[in-house]
């Protein structure tokens, strides 16, 4: 390739699909197009935001701003740090307990779906872990109520996936304080809705749904949990070493960290967390009542659990499924392909998703039906 | 900030400076503007490449052209896994002895600077550490030769890093084989240069200098060395975990990985590994010959062990090295700061640095020293 072939593409040629990508998912358009036009000069600094140094004074106030937009967004108080690291969920799935076991051997698990098993699956590497609670035996149609929780004597802690991005449930409630820190994994609805974050002792979510590219996991932790990590978590995921580096005890993901900035800045644009869970409503509703319109699309979670950014449907028969997809995809609708481990459809309605894309899907919805229904 | 806010500045508002930044680090031009032309809408996919599913067939392609042309590019045999992992070079200071101790209790570190005493401070949280040489006595100026290093007899691996960034240091030999696996930490000169791969039972780069955005960590890795790792180390770190998943067990660093295949691509078209090295001998040439043309710049380090990527020097005075670098940023000279625990200049030429930037800064170097030598 010579380095003309590395020329963009001429103005004017470029087009939108509606992105229903459970991750790395869509991100807002004014967003891209601000890293657009940033990407070769950055504010005048004559660089890209890729190739600063991540502590030159340009890169340290971008990441300043992200953190306080971040703080602002979700009400944070002083007492919580947060850490920009590397790993996504599931290098936190090891980084929890590494960081949160101190001497404990144990430590309690809810489980809810697939994110909650890998969860459990990586704690037991370092732990006995000890199912608190499991909507196993329902088919993962539910979320178990705290009241059903059988905490163990001596966990060091309680996690939850307060959002399976597979199975489609969400956390209609936020957990009221038990003896130990509840771990939340919110990957997929951070920023899609208020969060009372003095509920849990640490909060964290890779990036690649609600925040920005994937590479970036936000963690949010109580200070008071800080100073325990095991001898063997290596530095770069040690929470104290990194609280006390401003996360820059490796190089972090500079890129990923002033997208995810912009993004926060859209938020805020947007009217912040509450408006925008309004809006999240609204799509969801639009979504589950079409698919429970006339009983001929399917959606196994519980009515109040389900959740707003996650939507796996099935037609049906498989055949369907995929002539449904094939359909999709012409029409503009991309990646609603199911997850591989449950088939079907999945529409991932993120905070980026615009209503048009979700009145788009049920048109499509209501078209195919006549059809085949 | 309202949604217009967001909006990309006007064109023709670009400019750029010649960047000497020892990473994240210079971006090759046609490479920006490549991924600048795209960003909205990748190659008529109608989402950007931040907004792909990992598992989808576009995003797949990309990372397996990516591999592909790094393979190529290094020449790495078939019996060698190419991996793209997170945490960056510190990462791998803890992810290499979870992944190659086994039962072993000990490993060798060979000693040529900060970069290697991190590692080590690193490794000892695994294992004894025996540094089986060391460049500490001279002032870290030179790299040890292989026939220095006393291996202990029980030592799992030897660690080289074979570029110092903030000394200055470069191996300007490969190893011979020795009775274990050499691993090396090449983050800062790989793709500068031919490597032997064979020569080495690992080889990592964080990829923020030569190779992409940061957050991403290419590792080569001998098939015959997996399958070695400890039970604590995290599933997204595990060598054999990855190798068997494409770099999949959890999300990728998807955007860094198609930045990283881009810049693959403009090696390429430069006439690959042996022309940039060509161009890299040249450039330092120009540098090192003005550093020492008159005695006024000083570099500490032994002619022949001299970096090709990361020049250190100082004027005769730290007042001097402050004016100095206050005129170069004026001349559009940006990030020539020495590292902080160092002091004085560094210029990084990586790959992306044009010869005009070499010769822009011999100028001003000229020039610097007829007024204050």
């Amino acid at each position: 390739m010579t380095d003309s072939a590395l020329a963009p593409p001429a103005a004017g040629s470029v087009h939108r699909v509606f992105n229903f990508s459970a991750g790395p998912a869509a991100i807002p358009e004014p967003v891209l197009q601000r890293v657009q036009g940033e990407l070769l000069d950055w504010r005048g600094s004559g660089m890209s935001v890729m190739e600063m140094s991540h502590r030159g004074t340009d890169f340290m106030a971008i990441q300043a701003k992200a953190e306080a937009d971040f703080r602002a967004l979700l009400g944070i108080p002083a007492h919580y740090k947060v850490l920009f690291l590397q790993g996504g969920g599931i290098g936190e799935n090891a980084i929890v307990p590494l960081n949160l076991l101190g001497a404990r051997r144990r430590a309690d698990y809810v489980n809810t779906g697939h994110w909650s098993t890998r969860s459990i699956a990586e704690a037991r590497r370092y732990c006995d872990v000890h199912v608190a609670a499991s909507a196993e035996a329902t088919g993962f149609d539910r979320v178990p109520a705290q009241s059903e929780w059988q905490l163990s004597p001596d966990g060091a802690y309680v996690h939850v996936c307060t959002n399976e991005t597979i199975g489609g449930v969400e956390y209609p409630w936020t957990p009221h304080a038990v003896d130990r820190p509840i771990v939340a994994d919110a990957s997929s609805h951070i920023l899609s809705r208020p969060l009372d974050v003095e509920a849990y002792g640490v909060v964290y979510a890779g990036a690649q749904k609600n925040i920005g590219p994937a590479g970036l996991t936000l963690v949010v932790v109580h200070e008071d949990l800080l100073g325990r990590a095991r001898a063997e978590c290596p530095s770069p995921f040690n929470y104290t070493v990194q609280a006390a580096n401003n996360s820059m005890i490796n190089t972090p993901p500079t890129f990923a960290i002033y997208v995810a900035g912009l993004v926060f800045e859209w938020l805020q644009a947007q009217g912040g967390v509450a408006a925008i869970e309004r809006a999240n409503i609204d799509k969801a509703a639009l979504l589950y009542g079409e698919i429970d319109r006339t009983g001929f699309w399917r959606n196994p979670v519980r009515a109040e659990d389900r959740s707003r950014m996650n939507v796996p449907f099935f037609a049906p028969t498989p055949d369907l499924d995929t002539l449904f997809l094939e359909g999709a995809k012409a029409r503009g609708l991309a990646q609603l392909k199911g997850h591989r481990v449950v088939g079907g459809m999945r529409a991932s309605i993120y905070n980026a998703m615009p209503r048009a894309g979700v009145e788009a899907l049920v048109g499509w919805m209501r078209e195919f039906e006549t059809t085949h229904g």
